[in-house]
């Protein structure tokens, strides 16, 4: 488009839209104005996009922080910069980066602070790139902050063939002799093995804490639970002296339908694990909170603490450590379609959204010889 | 005393029996029955027996674990092997040993199962011995197990001139660039401040949590907590994001007079930290409870985790890292002053209990030039 052309009408890019709380119908694509940067920000074409889970509860209105609808969700992308505001200097037009942030990143054209965004290694593909920061800085701030994983310990996975899950297990064996407990339904068993768990329990059919107890009678040294509700109790209780549980998510205060269960989230809370400081005491336990919205939202120093993480997380991956597991890539018009193969724990590692002109130029260049 | 005699009457040792919850009358001295070892325990001649804040809460009948009155009180001690059972081979009549167990140490003979006896280095002092394991080992599991301390973190530690404060202090010296905040009263800051504490601040006079945001506006990474109450809120609202705070005692529920205060306790209780696994989920933070009787009680992966821990102290001493602060050595029979010298904060560092028939030969050691 020519700039002529661009200063009659205002210049529209391609969004997918929040509208409300609810169904698949919450999500609209929409032609949105788009945004020159100001002299701190810069503007990616998005080449992939992450889907979280924190998407699906978002959807439900079941999760905070959010913006007002309508909006644009999206915590992460990885993309080609296009443009930069008069500060910038980090970063030139044409640089391969991954971004995140609170939310924007599901449209073909974001326009965001620079301090978010930061160049891929080279050897780094879009898509491992918008696979890779949510999933591994959560995986990491759990096992190596509040976790403090260590040689010789055992490691209790939920949900362990899911983008978390999987970047978990790859960081859990990058330290010497760690025993890595996962559950996942069982057709998923060989590829967290693969991953590098040592024993996959299929929740379906077995129940985890009693699995365990036969492996491990006294327990576990760190949990990472994004279910809450009555697995943060039984979690509790499964750890060793001095171990560690690390709540992340409470997905089962999720509806598997389309639509929140106020019921199912009445449940949750009726059932998590409530404690107190004097009560804690005899225990020898620990419980954390994790939440890696919270953490860059509202902290300064959350942000210098995710900047070490990437570092040593580009290190990782320049040394072959880690590797996102990419399960499929939808177009972002599919969103809801990929929602749901979340929500029905189809999905193994990470699941991409990609704007639809990118996943509609992806399919020419296949057919054509151009 | 001949044996012939010995065979004649029961052999008897001195102890200090606690009779009953109450004031420090509670606290007697007892001729009781010298009991001989089994085949897996040893007998030890007491040279130095450690005063804890534990000692002080379970006479006011305040904390738990405790055996039935009357029974004869003490975590740890320092001395000689005098006798070992016939299964004992790692150790030998002559030996010197620091020992600590759920009870019993105040007395001057102690006989006891050969696992909870350490034969101590060679150039460790029997006063250092006796100060060294409750103290150091609880300031070692809340700083490097759940605390998770590396360089550039900042430490707040209560009480810091107390026994597990100059330990702990001593400790964060050995991780680089530690910033160590220290709540004391005035005349301790110098000792202090020369144990490693970067920032002493003295709690009658300054509010520590303005105090430490002045100087560290983000707040603190890790929060060592003897104190509970309205204390155990403070701190964690204190804590940076990803910060930890250990909850290791109630020292607010202890009445400062001999009696327990109901009111006291019930205040301690009632103002302090509630959480839960859910709304924990936004803070980014920790909380934990560690106490070492329990760890040692109840779990058989407690006295694995105890022991790593007393091989790397004996290493940090060697090395000159650690060094326990002695304050003061009072005769077992005198053990109601040094109970109150800890109750009202006068101490700095370790109080030391010794057996008077030692007391009185160290004396006569003194005097006579035998």
């Amino acid at each position: 488009m020519a700039s002529s052309e661009a200063n009659e009408r205002p210049r529209l890019i391609s969004a997918m839209e929040l509208v409300g709380a609810g169904g698949y119908d919450k999500l609209q694509i929409k032609k949105i104005p788009y945004r020159e940067p100001n002299s701190d920000e810069v503007v990616i074409r998005v080449k992939f996009a992450g889907l979280n889970f924190a998407d699906l509860m978002r959807r439900q209105g079941l999760y905070s922080p959010a913006p007002k609808f309508p909006y644009v969700p999206g915590f992460e992308a990885s993309g080609v910069v296009e443009a930069i505001g008069s500060n910038v200097s980090q970063l030139a037009v044409g640089d391969r980066v991954v971004a995140f942030a609170g939310d924007g990143m599901w449209a073909d054209l974001v326009t965001l602070s620079n301090d978010r965004c930061f160049k891929m290694p080279d050897n780094m593909s879009f898509e491992d790139g918008a696979a890779l920061l949510v999933n591994y800085i959560t995986a990491y701030h759990i096992l190596f902050e509040f976790g403090n994983l260590r040689p010789n310990k055992s490691v209790l996975i939920h949900m362990a063939a899911g983008g978390v899950g999987i970047a978990a297990i790859q960081l859990c064996k990058t330290v010497k002799n760690v025993t890595v407990f996962g559950t996942a339904s069982g057709s998923k068993h060989n590829i967290i093995k693969e991953a590098g768990c040592t024993h996959p329990i299929d929740y379906h059919t077995e129940d985890y804490v009693a699995e365990i107890r036969k492996i491990s009678p006294n327990g576990i040294d760190i949990i990472m639970d994004p279910l809450n509700g009555e697995d943060s109790v039984r979690g509790y209780n499964l750890l060793k002296p001095l171990g560690r549980i690390i709540y992340f998510g409470a997905a089962n205060v999720a509806a598997s339908g389309e639509n929140r269960s106020l019921f199912t989230a009445f449940k949750t809370w009726y059932k998590c694990f409530s404690t107190n400081s004097l009560s804690i005491l005899s225990d020898n336990k620990s419980i954390a909170g994790y939440h890696l919205g919270y953490l860059l939202k509202y902290f300064d120093s959350g942000k210098e603490i995710a900047l070490e993480t990437i570092d040593e997380l580009f290190r990782l991956y320049n040394e072959g450590a880690i590797k996102p597991q990419i399960d499929s890539i939808y177009p972002l018009s599919k969103v809801g379609e990929a929602m749901q193969r979340m929500h029905n724990r189809q999905n193994i590692g990470k699941i991409l959204l990609q704007p639809d002109d990118e996943a509609n130029a992806t399919k020419n260049n296949d057919t054509t010889t151009e």
